[in-house]
């Protein structure tokens, strides 16, 4: 299985030209699963909520559309971040789309600074899907702070992380994939957008140095800080099947519950 | 507060020699609280448990006497590992041990490889004592996997966290330590051995590099894979009280454990 990311600078408020960019890369691309940032189609700082409310869209709505026929097209599956209009709700989600359609979509439980002006935090729980018989779980930027969220879909019996995200601060995302990565014995995909967004006298830099980590933690592929780039690496999603780390030691079966958090 | 690691390689089966390298550790250094390897006394690889046990000795004992000596005359707290004998049963142990004398023990709850042939896993949970008014809490090596055993001391609000580890893995240790110490926001003193030790053909390096994490996961002080070293550096534990990593996010209470691991 051929997994990557596509890490772009989503420009904010131009939605047609955002998702002109996230069909070109799935058209373009060879791999099987491709990663793109977190709020991909929007862009991420709003200036109100009635902006992210005018730039979010329904799930479904014109992107999946378009995606779902551009993922028809090439054979991979994607996984963008998208802001999702669900009635009177607003949801940082993210979306998969493969080339039967949607598969599914899931709501970002952890929100982070002034997200949570705009949206309502995800209440379906942790997402996963089937991709050609491996387990792909869904997490949208800070989630990864929570060593919750990636262990949770571990039990689930989760492979594959895909990790949209717009991180603005360096090396902590790139730091978290790598541990939980190994401590969970799981393939993830970092995809980082780069770029700045301002508001007023407020600006953001996305920190881009999105990263392809196997069970190891070791990092396979990883972009520079800022410019675009999509790229994918051939794995083997059944490196992620053996939580055995010696003979004695079973990363998930180790676990000792009745002692966490009491 | 300063707080640091004594580095150094303790020779297996002379346990007299080691003791004696942790009270001079303790005489020599200003630390207000100094971290010693795991299984400091008796060293590590052991080629049976009939060994582990002659190398073993109760809390208290013979080390504990001496070291509440040194302790007493240093002003330092130490926190070492130490295998312990406890009627017929030997725990992976870690004894935190002041001016006062014996503060308490930890027994390691997450056993690694061939110490779960010597060793009972510690049933009585995470262990944390008070110093200065200060909450410090003690983890040993492989516990470091599992980010919930971090995890459930920050949630009983510990501010630091003393590791004694004989890590053979070059890098998990160092990688855990700073993303548990930010995603906490906890300080942390991992103290790992090295040195090598042979049972028969079979043999372990020890890959040291311990290190003190501040609560943003930054390296302060950081020693050579090889080579003792007893190195501290003064911090301000109350830096680790303030979990709000902006205006509205809260590490701990931004957990959401209605979704984890269900």
């Amino acid at each position: 299985m051929k997994i990557g990311f596509f890490q772009f600078a989503p420009s904010i408020g131009n939605v047609d030209h955002n998702r002109t960019r996230l069909v070109e890369a799935l058209l373009q691309t060879d791999a099987d699963l491709l990663v793109a940032p977190e709020l991909s189609v929007s862009g991420y700082y709003f200036s109100s909520t009635a902006q992210a409310r005018e730039l979010a869209e329904p799930i479904p709505g014109p992107t999946t559309d378009a995606l779902s026929e551009a993922s028809a097209k090439s054979g991979c599956t994607i996984v963008t971040g998208i802001a999702e209009l669900a009635g009177e709700q607003l949801f940082n989600s993210a979306v998969v789309i493969g080339p039967e359609g949607i598969i599914g979509t899931y709501r970002k439980i952890h929100l982070f600074n002034e997200e949570k002006l705009h949206f309502t935090p995800g209440s379906d729980g942790f997402f996963s899907f089937d991709l050609q018989g491996v387990k792909i779980g869904v997490l949208v930027c800070f989630d990864h702070m929570f060593p919750e969220a990636a262990r949770s879909l571990a039990l689930q019996g989760v492979q594959i992380i895909c990790h949209p995200s717009n991180l603005v601060l360096p090396e902590y995302g790139q730091l978290t994939s790598r541990v939980r990565a190994f401590e969970n014995r799981m393939f993830w995909v970092l995809t980082n957008r780069w770029g700045t967004e301002t508001v007023g006298e407020k600006s953001l830099t996305f920190t881009g140095t999105s990263q392809v980590v196997n069970p190891r933690g070791r990092i396979l592929i990883r972009a520079e800080t800022a410019g675009d780039e999509i790229s994918a690496v051939e794995v083997d999603p059944k490196e992620s099947l053996d939580k055995h780390i010696t003979e004695y030691n079973h990363l998930l079966n180790d676990r000792r519950p009745e002692f966490y958090f009491t």
